[in-house]
């Protein structure tokens, strides 16, 4: 398998980039790499280039600019040549840790939607907490959308469904709508309406709604929700567990003497908490919908993290997940042209 | 100044409601009670009945029931009787820590909206962490309406202005509108007219759009959110919370002699952090924008809770908050009536 990588995207590029490419290139013997970039910033990285292809890329999309834009002008950017790569066939799957609104651009834009996915949604794997049987949960939209209609919502929960079953390895995924209350009538029109529709279809294991306070302990495995409520969702889980932390730091460093040796002692144990609740371990934000794999690392991901991202990446197209999800969509178009005009009356 | 209090309302209740009630009583001596509920059980809890006259209700609302059914039906319930002495005006704020739908219920259909406003919006006072400028920030809505057009949302923005001010004692507070990305013109059709809006009232110190990654660190004092998202975001903070705590308590714990004992040393550190975090020591959320305070407190609150709700609700009565809003959105009903004419060609 061929993977196209964006060399200059993300905080650490193109140094992480490498180094965590380099990592993977020696753990999976059946990936082979093309880096899209300016090759004298990246040779000199390099330590050696078996099944590394380098491709130079005149331009840079940079984390500010305004991505739709910046895509469609920037043809010989690493970010655009790299999706171009996959969308002639010549990668399998499209990696990128910069500017997230370029790449889910690119991903739309470039290499295309599957046909009967109207908007392609951002995946996100977070970890459970506090619950032995459930080690992590899928959660989409995160925020490719910033409107969500019904039809959207219920191909999100098709797309959760495979990539939890392809990728994560969890067995008939218990799908779990986000809403603002666990009774089957809460929340506005649209999730309400969602409720029903997820209800009554035997092809997924629907457990109801569950709200934002129970995800990490393990509510569901695939977590549907509209983009902008899964974007403020994620964000406030990720921003409370920094904060926490932060302030644990905070209180041991103004702390005496003996609130320092006790942190020392706990060190292990903040090491252990610290890697439970990294996510990045999980690899990056998957953009489910498109034609190939499109995934999108923290722009500030080291080596280690980008490493983890390729062998999700390798999952990804070890499990045929993307044909799973064009055979689905294909053999229930009736089903979805049904949906979709049913809608049109809410 | 007189508090309606429904005494069985909570997991509790009456124990704590009471307790926290005699504190409360003990601490403020311009404060009368009326408790409602089943004097036969609230009269043997009372050390004294000093200030607090009882007040015989024979049904109950309870945690499960269907609210605004439940409302409607049992006018002699605990939470309708404390609601309908408010609208009588034998007291000046209702108090609950039951049904919170039933709460809201009641605020909107028994005590009534102040004229101009057209939903009310629950808010709610986090703590701010990491930030020595900023202790603590005001965010509505947060779930009283699950729907949300641009005029209740700058509707919530004047009220959360009042609520800083008057209440937490904010000067000049900065207005921040949860969206999903800071650039103002993020988010979906509601939100970029929202931030339009703000940003062109000069009433408003408004700072622009916030994320909820960053809403403990000090983004905005008061938070102005539609019902849905702010109760995903509300939620998803709180359970993250408790979810890191739990899991580091799990870990000390599991762990060996050293870590229970960094984990004892560290006993004062963890005593403070929690104190931090607890975001009862603000009390309870306010419904805001009816004539009379309505202030619901969590299910789980035990008589310190109860004891600062009731401190939070004199604050309240003292500074005349809701004569100001009364004020302002009568002096602006020509303005409102212009953005609701403009938002429906939105």
């Amino acid at each position: 398998m061929k993977i196209a990588i964006d060399a200059m995207g993300g905080d650490y590029a193109p140094n992480e980039v490498v180094k965590g490419v380099e990592q993977a290139r020696n753990a999976y013997s059946d990936i082979e790499f093309q880096l899209y970039g300016q090759i004298d910033k990246i040779k000199p990285l390099l330590q050696s280039n078996e099944r590394i292809e380098l491709v130079q890329a005149d331009e840079i999309i940079e984390m500010g600019e305004e991505p739709v834009k910046a895509v469609m002008k920037k043809k010989n950017s690493s970010l655009d040549m790299a999706a171009q790569a996959v969308k002639d066939k010549k990668a399998d799957a499209f990696f990128s840790a910069g500017n997230t609104g370029a790449i889910l651009a690119a991903g739309l834009f470039i290499i295309g939607r599957i046909k009967g996915i109207d908007r392609p949604g951002l995946a996100t794997t977070l970890p459970i907490v506090n619950d032995p049987e459930h080690d992590n949960f899928v959660m989409l939209d995160v925020g490719a959308n910033a409107e969500s209609k019904l039809f959207n919502l219920y191909q999100y929960a098709f797309m959760g469904k495979y990539y939890a079953e392809n990728v994560r390895h969890i067995d008939n995924p218990r799908i779990g709508l986000l809403n603002n209350g666990t009774e089957a009538d809460k929340g506005d029109k649209l999730h309400k309406a969602a409720n029903e529709l997820f209800a009554k279809n035997s092809d997924l294991n629907f457990v109801g709604n569950v709200e934002s306070r129970e995800l990490l302990n393990g509510a569901a495995d695939v977590v549907i929700t509209d983009g902008f409520t899964g974007n403020a969702a994620l964000k406030a889980i990720e921003g409370t567990a920094l904060s926490v932390l932060d302030l644990i730091k905070g209180e041991i460093m103004q702390g005496g003497a003996k609130s320092k040796l006790g942190a020392l002692m706990l060190k292990p144990t903040f090491k252990k908490i610290a890697k439970e609740m990294d996510y990045s371990q999980y690899g990056g934000a998957v953009l489910m919908g498109t034609k190939a794999p499109v995934i999108k690392a923290h722009g500030s991901s080291k080596a280690n993290t980008i490493k983890n991202t390729i062998y999700q990446i390798k999952t990804m197209i070890d499990s045929h997940i993307i044909d799973d999800v064009v055979e689905y969509f294909n053999a229930h178009a009736q089903q979805m042209d049904d949906i979709k005009r049913d809608a049109k009356n809410n």
